[in-house]
């Protein structure tokens, strides 16, 4: 029923293999970027095969000295790239026949492209979480620094943008310090699942030239080797688990620069963002954008839901750019004390008044609904709550009496938040040395 | 607090601004290809700006050959990019003033980036999805026609991937050739509201120059007019329109190249596909693979969740590249049609037995379980469905008679489904036109 | 291999059916909202029966008259549903046959359990739609209203949260109300595909009976046909198309939600929430809580992403709640003109003066160098943009002179955004007879 | 400008709370699995409030009983509902208060909303968790003992859905199995980020009343304490975790049912699923539906970005459900020992015989190429690539010789492949032992 061409009904091709398939099928676009673990991961098989009696001495040297060259020329920029090349794989393996001839034929021998693929996305991933690893680190350690240099700064915490309690700065930073505190802790238990080699899984019933794993686990500096030669070559998790953790550690970086915009922002005027980390408006003279928290923001929307291979080198790349900026903006914000210190209100301390209560005697749903009154009463008159007289009060309790002008002083009340985590200064002392004990955990 | 350099606590760097902020916030990689809408949308913006008595006629004149000349060296691939160029926009413009001077100044009076970035996409996608609609119709084209020509052959139709019901392989192109059609009508309706103009909307509180927004919408021949400036400026509708449309249809195409795929394997052995849109294995020798319905089904998850402007351009080319793989797929897919009828089994003309119970009287649900019945005494014996003696269903119901042998016939079994929309040779002709039909007054 | 009871290694259970699979496929709990539309969907099915001879007249009766007992049970809240009704079809079918006897067995000739559960989905999501339709209108009614009635109030209009350019608060809530207007433009195409025909789909292949789907489409009140059975009853793109709109539409209220959280703060000061869309804190007294506005937000993330069939009840249900809450929201908000007036501030008319340069000749680009040497002139100053003399300005350009402090008036300013679309009084006049234009055409 | 209402311009409802609010705020319909929890979190903190002196010892007493009251209401079905109770935490304290009075409201004295959800959270979750890791052990041993029974049996491995390599059947099942095994592993993590205290953080700022948080630690059981009162009360990593791993899990789950779909239908034959495990079809009598395996392939789109605190409680169940029938199925599944080794075909070993020259000397580039070759060959001449005799095979190459007919025997082939993973007998009997070894060190 078809013509010799093979085209039946139309159709847009027709021909050896359709150009736009050839396009659509490849990666060497974005795959480059494993040139140097490629050739990694073909020098320890090479040595694979000739322990296993494939290779002669000689063709291994042979082999071992041509993707050297090769590894040469990437690194020199002089590699070049032919229009058949459709990823790196097949790149590196004709560059390596044109050096050192039919030797190089020999190399894929028991080594199917998958075994290939997956052993130079775990060697390449292993490499950029370790740099990541450390620049979360950095990150850390500048946030904790700076929670212990501005400890006496008190401001107000917000909860559903509304202020709610006086709090340390401190206690804010860390706050977000013990969050990526977390994405680093994860960050090792992903790499441990990534440092797992999978090379000698063949195609899918594994290698069946005597190719001993243990050797290339070993010339590969890997820590485990897969189970099961189906799963090894077409399993992701480690993949999923990377852009996972990248999810969560972008939420919560996003978070923060959610939080300095605002605090940013004419109306709270709270920090300033460093020119070095803010840029202008095209239209209007007068603007100062927070670019820098806004980016931050919005690559988290770059990290979410991606799935394939081309989104690991992407995402990696904007994990390793957002955590740098974020460091730089956490060590040249400038924060504006005093603004800080009036952004204070006696409202905020309703809860104080209430504890006040409870510890004269009053159920705390009882103390909660009269502090409630007070606060009432309070913007009827017109007047903030700390001005309300003592007769006033006792309008609302007869447990009111003189002392209750203790309640009004922000320092007194945020030093009582002593129980573990809270915004005392011994409590942040606390979380201050914690933090600091975890992340040298984490680096050693 | 702040040492002299701006740095507190550390933190990797210091000075006028972060280079990694810079790349960060580059867009000039992707953005590139709104070259030519940029240009466009500027020289619209400059025939605007000499009406409402901001630029002259000579000032005019020079800004549009100057825009003309621009355009000239990215047609001829001699635009030379400079380092500081972050985005398609600023690279024209500075161009623009190397080659005329001061006047180039001018042309952003009024206009905001976003105002400009919003156009130029605007114009980007209404191009591509023109093209995009043109596409799909010939991929529908194509399989209606095969549709047409193939209208004799019947196959199992399956759900669940068991055996159903027979049906017409016509049936089956028809089903997808159908849904296809809603996303050729959906893509008509996005890009009703792609070709909408945002240009005169400044930043935020509108065009104060008197600009004549009706002027622009002529010249850039769109077909209506933002309502708001804020809204205009800010609303991403049309992208994520577009890319819910591409989310639906890659799904479309997906479902279908995975019916393919199954149909193709050994098991089955139904359909064949072109040389052309097959690769093989770099271990397995006798392997061929249907990479190109792999690759199809594989790029949904590239276009799914995807929501930046960078989202748009490679959806866009993926959709691009899918639709006409699609077309070459199905123009040149072989079909095994003794497979087809041989995959045809007694069994799945067991609705046709209860039917003939229904037909003398017996209500369905009970003809549905003598029907099964007869299933299962068959299985029992190991013999097919059609091979159980009158006798022996009379067993089962006493209304089985001689012409029970009537219902053993594929043929006769799905020429009864000739209510609108089924298998039947009448319905799917029916069909056939009203595809047709749609897709011609899609066209106009 | 097996032993006699199915069970080869371990596993929890053996038997007839495992009890965890049939609550696993068990979708009563969710699909009883379908009883109206099922009882619906089955006396039309019967009616088509009947005309094709399946059903005599009198046994369509008795099963019309049945389907009608059946929903009095269900409208009186008397209907018993049984441990072993899996869905709603299944217990309306189980309830008929106790109501009228075998003849009910008749009703699913020819009919899936597809073909019925697709066609009540669409039509208790017409239904639904049309709804959620008129509830939509009334909130953009309600918001244009207010737009109508408080034009004369200005406020700042603010880009990455910065104070941007002067604006009418009319402005801000037509720029929602317009992208509410394309949400309800949306519904009514999803709608359109809503409203399509089904039924008489069969399993796979079609009806074989020579049911006239003409007349069950007649009966049901559809606007149109299904062209393929095959695609009929497994196609759910209503489905994500409604749950993509719901996305969109959620997108923007809650947009709209945040703003209103942010102008709201303390810090701001701007609007106030009516208590009756406020909550408090069990702990702290003096809260006040946005929670209508953060409900609507949160609920965003409730309607992504969402895909199966309970899917839709729920979004349906999450969507009516929300566009309700937002009318009693926009409808019953305070808002604080004074605070408003108090927002704006000379630096944000900079672009004002370097269009004032403009005027006078200077291209735009020095013209906003210019006006931003001028605000950091102010800065550097500590003074507001205004109070800088004339002959501080003269050092920056010799083109300004007297007639700068016209620029210095907030109501002059945005009286310049003329152009359609902007936020001078008539721009604003035009929108809102727009938005009116089209609702009054929605709704017809 | 109001009325006295509060109702500014039009809208539905003006009064004390919107009742659709109220509605919207409400979480009691599905967080009343928390009951348990949350008494238990509740006796905990009225322990920290004796100690720090809040509650007295009789108060402490009469709280502890009443909340054991509470607990026996709930645990016989007595305990009623509200029509106010907003939630599960209202519900007890409001219950606590009607059977003990005012001293109830004592209870929540230091102890923010968010402080005890969060708590309850954790409690239910790590409950839970401990739950599903026993299920998922125990799928994983039935699997594995599975693998042990059934190692003789060969049949085909695919990749792209085409034929492979010969392996054995249990070679797949340990594929799933291993996989499964790195869900159970990454589960533990979970847990134990899970089995933090976060009671004790208030709103905050922390606990102002000296509550002993390692005394809340060791009452709850809980591993660790969290670090900042701020990240305590709004972090929900432990439930991004949890979802994550669901879905990485039910992926899992999803593939392997995906596979046993393919093999049990007609075409493939190599399978059966058990009756307790299948449905039928209302239309077709003769289909046997694998609804288990199609119930847990579609469950994976339930779980997937879900981020809500119903989620938790929806996923948990379905994927406690989802292990239960997997184990079910693997446990009842009957194989078709011979149609897997029918399904066997000589093109299967053309690796081999690839390997067959390699092992002459000849590189395997080449050797793919010759065999290839062969398999043309074959195919062109319509017979099995074992049966071109030794002349033709001398044609492609001289390296055949007699010996050639050794690589045509499938247990032969499998046996090669004994590199650690590969599919060979003592590869198989390695990764059991392995799998096994693990599981002991998870349940320990």
């Amino acid at each position: 029923m078809a013509s010799e061409s093979g085209k039946l009904w139309g159709g847009r091709f027709v021909g050896a293999v359709d150009p736009i398939m050839e396009k659509f099928n490849s990666s060497i676009t974005y795959d480059q970027q494993l040139w140097e673990v490629d050739v990694q991961g073909s020098k320890a098989y090479s040595r694979g095969l000739q322990k296993a009696g494939i290779l002669t001495k000689t063709e291994m040297d042979q082999i071992l000295q041509g993707l050297d060259k090769v590894a040469e020329e990437w690194a020199q920029g002089t590699f070049k790239l032919n229009p058949n090349d459709e990823d790196i794989h097949t790149a590196n393996e004709r560059r390596l026949k044109e050096l050192i001839g039919e030797t190089a034929g020999k190399l894929h021998t028991g080594r199917s492209r998958n075994d290939q693929v997956v052993t130079d996305l775990r060697l390449w991933l292993r490499q950029n979480c370790s740099t990541l690893s450390a620049l979360l680190r950095e990150l850390i350690r500048t946030m904790v620094d700076r929670a212990d240099a501005e400890r006496d700064i008190l401001f107000p915490g917000y909860t559903h943008l509304q202020r709610a309690q006086p709090i340390r700065w401190s206690h804010w930073i860390l706050s977000h310090a013990v969050a990526l505190t977390r994405d680093s802790e994860r960050l090792l238990e992903v790499q441990k699942r990534i440092n797992v080699l999978p090379l000698g899984s063949g195609a899918i019933a594994g290698n069946p030239l005597g190719v001993d794993r243990e050797l290339l686990r070993a010339e590969l500096n890997f820590g485990a080797i897969t189970l099961n030669s189906m799963d090894a070559t077409s399993e992701r998790d480690f993949v999923a688990e990377f852009l996972f953790w990248a999810s969560l550690c972008m939420t919560h970086l996003s978070r923060m620069a959610e939080d300095l915009i605002l605090y940013g922002t004419k109306e709270f005027n709270l920090v300033q963002l460093s020119d070095a980390y803010s840029t202008g408006s095209s239209l209007m003279p007068q603007k100062k954008n927070p670019d820098s928290l806004e980016l931050i923001r919005s690559k988290a929307g770059r990290v979410f839901g991606r799935e394939d291979k081309e989104a690991v080198f992407e995402v990696s790349n904007t994990m390793s750019a957002v955590i740098q900026v974020a460091t730089g903006v956490i060590s040249t914000l400038q924060i504006h004390r005093e603004n800080m210190a009036r952004a204070l209100s006696p409202d905020m301390l309703a809860t104080d008044l209430a504890y006040y209560l409870v510890r004269k005697g009053m159920p705390f749903r009882q103390a909660h609904e009269a502090s409630g009154k007070a606060v009432f009463m309070a913007e009827t008159k017109g007047v903030a709550l700390n001005q309300l007289s003592l007769q006033e009060l006792q309008t609302i309790s007869p447990l009111f009496s003189g002392d209750v002008s203790h309640v009004w002083d922000y320092g007194h009340s945020v030093e009582q938040y002593t129980a573990l985590g809270g915004t005392a200064r011994s409590s942040v002392d606390w979380q201050i040395g914690q933090v600091r004990a975890l992340l040298g955990a984490q680096q050693a």
